[in-house]
């Protein structure tokens, strides 16, 4: 059965959502739908101008026998900035203070809506990096991690703080969290990373970098590079931070417990970027 | 700018894939693409055949003036049982035995892709159920509860066995673990659930069914009301299981350590289901 051009459309652009960062060839397309090349050259020229048009992201292609397409997640910075602006109003919300000055963020860690654009705005902004995995440490990390492996298309792992057997024999390091001055525990399981993996560090908050420079520690016994590091909240620290380069959407300037006040900003995410749609 | 049909498709797609389940009038599209109602009409027939030949759903039209169109998350059969079947491969290597016969599955609950697919075909089952809020418990059943609740576009909710303090006010039950027979904790946060919500459960794994369990008492703490039971693998039980009204991806029936042998099959997904595409 050969396919029309709208239906080829609709079931290329589903396709390749849920294909990011990967190399589909010509030929996987024309023999899906039975279709001429060229025709499938054309369809992909509209779902690229469309993608980029609307936000949705880019099509590289790369040409050659064993060329093809990709989808890479892209973002407008006026989405960008609406996204972040709307996040910081719904972080600022008094409500949210807990004793301590902690702040009640599980409903937005378990909203799909906003960890879906969460993930697509971390993983845009280090989608010219080579990136084998992502890694967090739970549990709050967990969902950021699974959305920015999600759109960047590649597996993630889990650190943890306690040391399950069920995942087999692992390697831990002791660190010391950079506010509280606790020392620590954290573990991989030894088979969840190869050897040499360019990782991508991700995390819910960040406050000193005490638990990011653990995974840095942490991926150094694994023989692993750091690729990048990406945040979901950042919070003003007035000593030395431990983790100098990373990302970060929202940061955290004051949080007053007493006059219950929290004050937001964007963070870093628009520094020296020109990679926006 | 008027939009072209083709571009309209794509970007139709785009937003119906990341809004599952909500209804969308046709008058918000019509506004989007500046183009008139009856050729958005033409393209959701468009969309919708094209969905349902190709497996990805199916799209529901509600009439009249507070109608519109919502994006069902469907499965073929055929696409289940090759899905469910490659799963069985990936679980059965021996390479995966642990001791104590436990199984090593990290990867696969780190892996987008699969879990992608997990997502859906949970989804997919409870698809005409009313569900509210996705429930899992924390660390394994996180990836599993996160995809399912993108399939579903509901929140999905963390319980735990350590009973933080970021959280706020949390309540806790003991439970027993069904297998281990061992008395143990969980509690879940006061915000994160409100009363009578209707709670579709998760986890990756189900043996006796003791964490299920505990997890349907603490929801009688909150009135709230079991949607349905939902998990990757269940595992072969002698003893009366704690939970009977459930669906499960795989089952594991026999796990030999010393021969290193898994044995494993399709789990009840099949059982009873009209609703594939």
């Amino acid at each position: 059965m050969k396919f029309r051009r709208s239906e080829r459309l609709v079931d290329m652009t589903h396709y390749l959502m849920n294909h990011p960062r990967e190399l589909v060839s010509l030929t996987y397309f024309s023999q899906c739908y039975h279709s001429a090349k060229s025709s499938i050259s054309e369809d992909l020229v509209i779902i690229k101008d469309t993608f980029e048009n609307q936000g949705i992201g880019t099509l590289q292609t790369l040409p050659g026998a064993a060329g093809g397409v990709k989808y890479i997640p892209r973002v407008k910075k006026e989405h960008a900035e609406e996204f972040i602006n709307r996040l910081c109003k719904l972080i600022a919300d008094p409500e949210r203070l807990l004793p301590g000055g902690y702040l009640f963020m599980t409903d937005m860690l378990g909203d799909p809506q906003i960890l879906n654009e969460v993930g697509k705005h971390l993983a845009s902004a280090v989608s010219d990096r080579e990136i084998d995995v992502v890694m967090t440490v739970a549990t709050k990390g967990i969902p950021i991690a699974q959305t920015v492996a999600h759109h960047l298309n590649v597996p993630f792992i889990v650190v943890r703080r306690d040391n399950i057997a069920m995942e087999g024999s692992t390697v831990s390091i002791s660190y010391v969290s950079g506010s509280s001055k606790r020392l620590q525990m954290m573990s991989l399981s030894k088979r969840s990373l190869k050897e040499n993996a360019k990782v991508l560090i991700v995390d819910d908050f960040m406050k000193a970098g005490g638990t990011i420079n653990g995974m840095v520690n942490l991926l150094a016994e694994f023989n692993a590079t750091v690729a990048g590091t990406a945040v979901l909240v950042e919070s003003e620290f007035d000593e030395e931070r431990l983790v100098d380069d990373y990302i970060s959407l929202i940061k955290l300037t004051d949080v007053n417990v007493r006059e219950r006040h929290i004050n937001v900003s964007p963070g870093n995410y628009f520094s020296d970027r020109s990679d926006f749609l």
